[in-house]
């Protein structure tokens, strides 16, 4: 597609209906706005089959309101703020219309109606203190288009718990693994299903849990095949790549 | 089905075909062969798409050959060996048919004859002594029956040429980006796709590489959406789950 | 016991009494109640000698108290609450029996009475600023019915305060070794002991401590046999294992 | 019993049987013998009730054979010698009755006919290449007069090879729980028996394993009650301990 | 120069103009003002060519004050004050000429009216959280006498924003990349330009950026040429170097 | 001395003045006073040549002041207190004589007029942000009955700072080398002067500093002879040893 | 001039000389050859201003041969081959112009006579075993046409031998600092001289030094002002870089 | 001294007995030798009351010989050589008296006659794998002069072996405390005599112990005073500073 640009702008250049010192300046015409503090890029939707991400931690209120409304008038709807506090979403709220999810910090701006869905996400969890990874997680799954089926407090120390749920997980398209402590879950859970799994080592534990490195060296070394890791608490990154892999077409 | 076969036995039992103690050895009845040394799983292929894959690294030539054998008395083919030193290869060579790659140190037995594909999967690399893991991950994914596309030093230190394949990698279903040092890789390809992008530090570099760290720290922190990452030097880990991915059908 | 009831269920499906979709209900029932914030598992105290654990931290008063509530329904007496901040004890011992001690911040729900016992507990601190994990261990393994010794402030780096008390250290039939900083007390016990010895290490000191993982490294080397370790503070994990083998019975 | 000695030293200065002097010199007197390279220990077996435990690794054949000699000419039988390496094994066992495995590079001098045992321990292994350490688990218990029942390759990516040894763990008094990579079976275990567990970190595995410290750190992070660590490789200390735990009698 | 000094101080000594021990005090005599909790070196500006800068953590307003006040009886002038907060900016700014910003937290002290430049600085940056150390690295190579270009944002996950900035990259003497999270930023720019690359790596991140590690790691493993780097966060120390190598002369 | 006592003790039993039991007892009589929260060792000054010091973090000010209330009346004087916060301070002064310092944390209770000394030992600085470190170190010292010279801010990136005071640092029979960041202090005096060097790394820096690790490797691998290092920040520890060394009389 | 040859481009098919095919095409053109194993950058020498360097670890002597082979056809001059063991430079030597030092393993093909320069580079190192790493990065900068003086063995540890070579140090316009074990030497150069300073840690050292991380920690956290710092042993960065910055001519 | 050496200089130029620029020259004049590969430094014996001590790992035997030639030809007699290998010990002694131990690596040139010595260091180890660490420390402290008695295989896991030496212990001046894995032996040492101990480190051990850190730590953060720590394995340093220690003369 990119190419097939390419080729047309060289073409009117031939035609003469675009001098070369114009196309060089199309070449290189960004595809984003500057608002100074941020570039925000309105192509991403269309490159990644997406819509921009806002990464609201580090962020004021105001530059977070400020990037949801240029986005917005671009013409982007269920814009994702990862990692925002509730502060903040109380003054983007003011401003825009905001779904706010004070668990997870996951705000989605100006949501779309649900499009039905065939397969699904799970997203399972070690414990109950994971719930705000799995929750990101789980909400920017949902804001991109996925159905999600939650398993929570299945951690392996009580495996009948997860063997209790086995039904659900064998049917997933893609499994989202959350654990800290141990992480052994991922483990457990690709040995037992034939999808992927996401598995997200998260903080939460103390002593030599080392804020998430036990978990997530855990899930690296995993000897069940199909088990790939994101960062540390990071569910925004797995909920992203569960989507775009639930959403895969068959290859033609 | 796991639950059909369930029912159906406690029909069995129902119908008096089965004891209740019969029906008791027959749940814990192991799906795997016992081998002394190693457990053989034959019914693994049945629920997780493919056959038994053999991790060859501490494991004898005697014990890989043995493996091999059993497995192929069940009607296993294209057994994947991984991590099998020549001197290993030229042994099982001489008892089974072997298909082997020295830069990899795969080994392929009883290779089917490939089954046509339509999607692909491309190989990426930072540079020339990532070769090894690349093919391991490459051969796996030919092995499981996937087309691979190989687009090989390609560091980010030299854009043009990464730049220059750019056409192979925005058509690909999922891309295996391996690199060591900065492992900077994963990111830029991951910002440029719109694709799964499996992320394989490896550990090719010295003295603050720290053995794949370095590259392996940089993949989990990647900005780009849809990266995770696999073990360090994981090449097989990377080709079944990009297999698994690139095999996906649509969901119905 | 578990094979027990297996095999009565199926006798039940033999008998006509139970279909096997019922039966295959049954099997996978879960022996735990839902809370929504988390699993409660009933049959715990059966399976392992010793009712449900509540860890505290991360959790509200009001998960707290819901748990406790739901387990003291079930009959569960003596139900430990670990880690509980002293603002969440005096919320539930609002609405539950509840005996807390600030120290430790370990708290005791619906206490029994205590059983008499023979054997007992050491608990052995290197210094005065262990005293909460210490605290944590021996209340812990007092709740599960055992006798503690409480032997702190022995440090190595005063050997006579530690010989001073050898005779009680001799009598224990298990020594839990709580130190921070050097870690060395596990084993200096450990090598005049002949019981199993349980090593704690603790977050207590500064600079190379690393928030213990100084003790740690130092127990987990230690040349004395029978010391093992638990994780970093893990002082009811300590507790937990102490009672496990102060209360075996002879082999039969 | 120590305290008994010494009254008896102090009645006969009382008695003036013995000098202050004398005694002086009696209370300092070394239980051990003075080889030079070595002090042997030989009332270790009374106080510790276990012989004196060689560990071979960094002593010379010569060395070992001598320390073996002088502790068989005070009458110990059973010498457990650990790490001994092949050739050091062939020197020993030219000058003393030896059993020695290779797998475990454990040898058992002047070994005792076996005392037939109520209760067993199990090892139990993740993988085929931690065997070296499962036996040198294994044999060292053994050797301390335990009957030892064996479940290797059960790792938790395949949970049904470890649920079909279900009851041959359930019925253990201690489990020790070998694992390399990324350690989960310790805490799988643990959740499933009612029984100490010593987990038992390997350094099998590559990459971000780092020589055992990915499992360490999931061994000691694990959620399952009644779980302590040792060692990475710590076959020995994981036998010893069993071996104290296993033969505990009931608390009189 | 300085031996010009030292042979001119002994030409006095020869010539009896000073005696040998007025010399020695004179050689000892230390370029520096002592305000007891600093030496202040007010000859640096004519050995370094700069004037002293003042790293404003952990001192006081008041001794920031002091310094500054002592530096500028000195004679000289634009005193660069660094991690100054705002509440210490405040404070200094009553007593003297005080141009501060909040975001980098640098305040330029008594500055002088700025020398036209030919060259120009680069100040790069991954995303708009690294913006104060970015600040600190121009406002550090301004205050030092040079043009500074800012392309802020530009991090590697969305090149064609990096791109769109490459004719000012290319023309720059200088590059300050700066990047948290997997600073990849460092290597991309290195492979682009021809001149020498400052790498600042920041503690911008979450989970295994590990307070910027992540950044340092992958920049040290650049494989570009011209590439090094300063400590994680350090804008001063890179603005005060480019600024050296931007103001080279060409040698002669 | 301790040898004369048993001595004593058993020509006692020896004449009948002491029963065997009395005299057990008396063995293990502890020279030290149990006040439940910790335990006294009056007799250390005896056998350690000092007063017992009381490490002040982590105590309340009611145990602190008990403490040194109990000590006093046990005839103790020039009681050091370490880091102890400026709130316990006042509490203690409100019941004992109290020398304390807000910089260094130290406090002296019952100072005792100093006794005048020959040697000196010299305290060097790298920065201003070690003084506290700096001036525990010196106060400790002084309290021990030591001369201590300052040589503060003399960091090795201005080495003419150092060289001014090479002459205080020539005659100094002990130098204790406090410095945070890159520690290189300690290798560069270590150098210059013959007598021992006590190396403290602080924990002062940012970025890559790790609270101290990068002053404490550096120090650890001086190439300087002579050079031996304490803790992070424990200026407590090198103030006591720098004493110990600088009282030595000459061996006879 | 990237730009002016794509204006070029355009104008030529705007002049019909040109399809727009052909110039997407020429567009994409890569500027290297690719050999298979590795893909050669022609046109490097002209964008960065120096020769392809080849970095010879993990390359096979013909691999190494081949790529010189490539540039040489198109060419090149002074290739730098770095890592070169003396097996693939008797290799190489065979088949082109070659000169190669044994101790730093650095070998130049093809070397042009040198032309005179006016300012030198400095190579300092703290010790003897060092030099390996000193002259990698000497003959680096050698090859790519700088004058070089070496100060070799002038650890701070003995300062009176850096301070006698102070003159050459305080006339280099770059100085490249090598040091292993405390890493200090480049914070004390970094005092003394005005120019910028690149730290080379090195992998000389034993226990604390972690293989140059305690060197590497040390330059980083480098008080002095002008130093930046390249990966641990890596000469050939340093001398590349310094070359750079040696020969920038004064800004227009 | 030093100033007086300057004084003298200075008058001499003053009274016209030497030119300002033979001065100048003078007031250079390296007290060291260069031997290209080395700068010797004959001055230090005076400087720091020892002869230069050569680090033989890394030097070639040619180098070794040719430092003592030179070394021996300025008069020194006691040269220390460390870390040589057997190799390089038998090249040199071809060449030079010399007195090699081959478990230290430890080697004398040209040995002076043993000086009768009152006080005496005692060097205490952990266990017989320390040796070769504990006799580089005793040899370099008796070549500097010192009586050494050696407390060897005292661990603290058999803590009556250590009581049994506690007469030889306390009577000691200095102390040096030889350990690995847990490295508990200073705290304990450290905790009973009156004289400063100087802790070493050693890399024995396996697993966690990780090459010496695990004892490192342990030694760092030791409770007892009077307690410092040098370099993993770094015999030499712990000898040579005891040796300062001892040698001490009561302060004047």
């Amino acid at each position: 597609m990119e190419q097939m640009k390419t080729i047309e702008l060289l073409r009117r250049v031939q035609s003469g209906a675009l001098s070369p010192e114009e196309a060089l300046v199309s070449l290189k015409l960004q595809p984003f706005e500057d608002l100074g503090y941020a570039k925000i890029d309105h192509h991403r939707g269309v490159r990644q089959g997406a819509a921009e991400v806002i990464f609201g931690q580090n962020k004021t209120p105001e530059q977070i309101a400020g990037i949801v409304a240029s986005m917005h008038a671009s013409g982007a709807g269920n814009i994702i703020i990862t990692r925002m506090a509730p502060k903040a979403a109380a003054f983007v709220a003011k401003e825009a219309e905001l779904d706010y999810d004070a668990v997870s910090r996951v705000g989605i701006a100006y949501r779309q109606p649900d499009t039905p869905q065939a397969g699904f996400i799970v997203v399972a969890s070690g414990g109950t203190s994971d719930m705000p990874v799995c929750e990101e997680a789980a909400r920017t799954a949902e804001a991109l288009g996925n159905r999600v089926e939650r398993v929570y407090d299945v951690g392996v120390a009580g495996l009948h718990r997860l063997l209790a749920r086995l039904d659900v997980l064998m049917r997933a398209r893609v499994v989202i693994a959350v654990a800290g402590m141990e992480g052994a879950l991922a483990s457990v859970i690709g040995g037992l299903v034939a999808c992927p799994v996401i598995a997200v080592p998260t903080s939460v534990g103390y002593g030599a849990s080392f804020g998430g490195v036990s978990a997530l060296l855990s899930m690296l070394n995993s000897c069940a095949s199909g088990v790939s890791v994101v960062n540390i608490d990071n569910g925004f990154g797995a909920g992203y790549l569960a989507s775009m892999i639930n959403q895969m077409e068959a290859a033609t």
